[in-house]
């Protein structure tokens, strides 16, 4: 289940936007804010089925997305590859890492990381 | 009209796979194959005016998407990122450059920038 909302989680952070406001909340109500199938029906007056179709059918949207963009597979990779140019720099013995070129490049690196 | 064609190049290149056919097809052919209305209309067998609207709402849908998830725009402020680490680094003394660290770096960024 941790995989799952992990996964939705990510899904959910690239391609959210182009998802109904109904969809929206309630994914963020079951996934995030650990509300149960019940008590969103509840809120939403609708049945539970009607909310687990809702949120089967956002997970299987979101899945769509990714098939046709990668936005989150292309991210992963690129992460990768500037995870791996920061640490062969920040490998480097201490009088370079010193030159303002090379801490400003790292510097750089860092943000796209946390990004 | 170069702008235009470019700003839709980039635009179909990252949200062309959410498009219809029909509204790939007519976006391909006339920006990119410099097809006339009256030849595309000819093509699909309506009307000229017909196409205008396809291609126009083609138009909307791509900057709706763009207005959306914004990826052209992160993926430019990205890629000014990556450029100036790699020009940060390549402007190294070369005995810098030479360490091996340093220039698998640099080819990582450059395959970035390819990218």
């Amino acid at each position: 289940m941790l995989d799952k909302v992990l996964r939705i989680g990510v899904l959910y952070d690239y391609y959210g936007a182009l998802l109904t406001d109904r969809q929206k909340e309630c994914l963020e109500m079951h996934y995030f804010q650990d509300y149960s199938l019940s008590e969103i029906a509840e809120e939403f007056n609708v049945s539970r089925q009607a909310v687990h179709d809702i949120l089967r059918r956002t997970e299987l949207i979101l899945e769509e997305f990714e098939t046709k963009l990668r936005l989150v597979e292309r991210r992963q990779t690129e992460q990768k590859q500037i995870r791996q140019a920061y640490e062969l720099l920040n490998g480097l013995p201490s009088e370079v890492l010193q030159q303002p070129q090379v801490s400003k490049a790292l510097e750089i690196l860092e943000r796209l990381l946390e990004t």
